[in-house]
């Protein structure tokens, strides 16, 4: 789930949002019978999503930082715009896929930046896993300006993205609910309804923090076990058969050989990298913060795989955290 | 899964133990067809163990230090014994239910202990949850002795022991396991080998401390979710159509009302015993100090399963962490 | 070290912001020889600072959103002010104390704030505990404007509040560190230059963490060392003279009767509050997120403090980590 | 305070004590006014406790598993023994200072070990660090054989041990104490008291406890202070003044160059080394579990150190705890 403008460097992503002057794309022609739809962030996640649109028949506008991703999804058929702002006055519909908070609050609220142009009636949808308070504040901004921004982060990786299969996690008025579903649709099997703006976030920042826990937990449950002679096959299924059962250690198992295709199996390449792991759990913190929930366990899952970021597992996949675990002393 | 002979004090059994002289109940006639088996510890559990195999017709030869518990077992059918050692007198096939490891010890090792008398070929399956060295230990000693020990420790509670459907883990000879596999099928549905002597423990242990980690995570991002406004039920499918999903979320989730049938919709009634979670914790991290296996969150997870017992929730079913971990300030 | 405009909600105390107009108090007459300083935030720590600026000789022009806290520094001798903008209206020295983060940035770059009125060459220094990052923010601010902000905060409590003897944490110029050393004088016994601006914060920060840390370690050791049959006394004596020696456990032991005159011996009542106390530990939190920091234990000790704020101990002094630790299961 | 002996293995070392014939040094002369006192263990520690005794005038009857350390201790003096056994006929008065509770357990109670021969009315001190209910045991067993067994591990380091400034914690009768500090005088400066036999451990344990949990601790708030910009030494003179202050933070910094004259400054080499504190951290949880104290921090303060092992610190200082907690991700 990383993002091609995470690649380069924030400052420079601002700089060029101030920057750009770039006039919307004089060759755009809408011949389709679907409406135009805005896409911002063409990272790996969201430009499989974009061509997912254009796929299905929707006309679509699109902004990125990176000039070759936008000049590829050019030559996929879409239109592209210099600023978020120009894609913002084209369209009624809008996707957004950003890698942090920071570029969320500046592609909507900054200078050049969707709010500056947003037409009333216009349904803002944000796919990025940012903060809650974030996702409300933008709600707030984009109502006081009639449109609608409602949260919706994503679960199911690259592959999922590409083949459309994405579950979205939806925060918002019930009201706007239908039409984001009709769009959603396109790039997902699975548009689940949380609540008010933010729930969205909310149910993703849960999931991925007791998934997190789990793996760890299974990370350390499968290690723990291998020590004391079991064979990992074996214990998984005795797990799997159990109570211990979850998702890490029945379809992600991440003691190498266990289950096929997974990034265990793969020197814990691909998949759903520790750093990103990381964002999220720190998410989960400052939402426990800010409403006074207790995450023992979370916190601890923290600060385990921020310890792995600092040793250099950053890029390897989050069940990586086996890895880390199994790690023997080999001065004996 | 706690015992009859756990309600008293251990110095007491010890004690009773050492006293016994009272003879090999003279009333005993093996009349079945079935070999006598011995078993030993008529707890929760054990009573419903023993009665199961009266059922499919095996004569039993049982001891327990609760004289009511014997009494009752001998209604149905059992003979009684004075002693351990009077039970190995009898048999060549003997199940053991016990507390914990010192009772182990002293049941197998100890004065009128079952190896003072066990005939050669005897098959000593244990089903206590134990340290695996002690399962090592009593099998050195069983094998000094013409015996074979194995230990087969099982999941799946009081209402599983009834009904026959427990899970058996059992370490041992694999030469021996058929047997085992024959005797134990009539009182469970699923014998797994798990490899040597004391790997049923450890399966055993690795199991019960995922889960233990599952249910605090699941009650962590139950309590974040509720706390960001997410409706438990919506939050919960949500987990379990996604990465986060477990056995706690799923099967036995730890919030009221949100799955029917588990101990959360009933007070925390019945279930699984905050204390004896507690206690597989504890032989959890005996055994990864062992053999120093990294545990960071099973660590914390028997300190918060510590806590809460030391604030009155040992008696509760061990879903309760979502209970401890919802409390907020009332001052407020 | 509470606030008296903690007390009140923070929502009244922005409007009240917002709506203040009275004028400037026409009575002011500076007669003193020493410059006038303002005074902003009049809690349980402000008041007796801006009463020790008085006491020293300086006029000081006070705003407080609590009208009694006003009145009563007025009776002693200050002036006081509508808005934090009339405040700085009057001064070129000014020194806030106030309860966290979004009143400083209401307090200073608000409507009405210090910000819209401050003179050129004015030093603002800030005594709040507060995130470094808004400190920082602040510093940019001020400088824009001609002004100097430093951040300031203290160690110490009310009674070194009182007494004048607190401990300044200073982050800022060097070149501006003189004329505030000369001020904070007055109030301290100990002004340290930490580094640039929010350096004050990160010192403040650290040292509350691993006192925190401390803390909670000394309560553990202490209930183990007791439950294991040493005397409370005995015990702290052997640590106090060895390597487990801390300020905890030797200035403010926090089992009851092993040192006079602290919380422990008096319910836990005054010092320093629990609830204050896991606030700072979420600064740290917050700002080793930000340099990602590995903070194993400092998470943890996060997570139990917020436990017990959870559990009702919020208003106990922050050594009833003890009290919290130390609870035993009673139905046994 | 590691052991000659326990660089050998320790199955080696139970064979040779087993098969250990050797009779008893015909040589020896006890020309001293001074008692002949035992000596059970001539490790890193213990050859200079037995070298301070000869110093003193005390005749020294020594056994090592190691032939080359106790043919160095007889050049200097002492008469040598070929088993624990027959130390212990020849004196009254014994102290031993073994790895761990194994080889306590051997050395006393085994065979040819000092239960095998004592003398009734002899004084045993056992200087080794244990559980405490190992203590307790031997103590039992040689109360029933008339001696009386104390536990009496120290605190203070190889080079304390040479300069014969140890500090004792004793466990044992009141009675016997006045004669056990009598001899200990002569190898430590502090011999405490503490308590019924096993409360010497006790004492041990919580100061080794709390030592750890202080260290991670100074570690994590330099770490974070360092990266919000502070200078190492300032930070630590804050910390040193304020309520974070602790042995580990003022005595024994673990951040190069900030104190001289210990480990940090010397890569990390002598000092007290991270696998032994994973021993001690490992006795903590063991008697905590044995008393159901809560130890949250001290349960994490194993699990970095068994990590910090397992990934090769085994051998460094325990203050390499910023080593390892410092480290950054080299990738950005």
């Amino acid at each position: 789930m990383a993002h091609t403008i995470s690649k380069i460097s924030k400052m420079a992503f601002l700089m060029t949002l101030r920057k750009a002057r770039r006039s919307f794309s004089s060759s755009t022609r809408v011949l389709s019978s679907q409406p135009a739809v805005g896409f911002v962030g063409l990272g790996n996640m969201g430009n499989h999503m974009a061509r997912n649109l254009l796929k299905k028949g929707y006309p679509v506008v699109a902004y990125d930082i990176s000039q070759e991703s936008l000049a590829a999804l050019k030559k996929d058929g879409a239109s592209v715009a210099g600023t978020p702002a120009e894609v913002a006055k084209g369209v009624t519909k809008l996707v957004s896929m950003l890698p942090a908070s920071a570029e969320v609050q500046e592609v909507y609220a900054g200078k050049d930046g969707i709010f500056s142009t947003v037409q009333k009636g216009t349904l803002l949808l944000d796919s990025s896993t940012i903060d809650p308070s974030v996702s409300q504040d933008m709600a707030a901004k984009a109502e006081a300006l009639g449109a609608v921004f409602m949260d919706a982060p994503v679960s199911g990786g690259v592959n999922a993205a590409r083949d459309g299969v994405l579950t979205f996690m939806v925060g918002g008025p019930e009201g706007s609910f239908a039409e984001a579903k009709e769009l959603l649709d396109n790039l997902g099997k699975n548009i689940v309804h949380c609540g008010a703006v933010g729930t969205g976030q909310g149910a993703k920042i849960c999931n991925n923090m007791l998934l997190a826990i789990s793996m760890i937990g299974t990370s350390e449950a499968m290690n723990l076990g291998i020590r004391l002679g079991l064979d990992p096959k074996l214990l998984a299924s005795v797990l799997n058969t159990s109570s211990g059962r979850c998702w890490s250690s029945e379809i992600y198992n991440p003691v190498p050989g266990v289950v096929q295709g997974v990034p265990s199996g793969n020197d814990y390449k691909g998949g759903f990298g520790t750093a990103l792991m990381m964002k999220d759990l720190g998410l989960a913190q400052n939402a426990a913060s800010s409403v006074k929930a207790n995450t023992p366990l979370g916190a601890a899952a923290l600060q385990i795989y921020r310890t792995m970021v600092n040793h250099g597992f950053g890029g390897k996949d989050f069940s990586s955290a086996y890895l880390f675990l199994q790690e023997q002393d080999k001065s004996k």
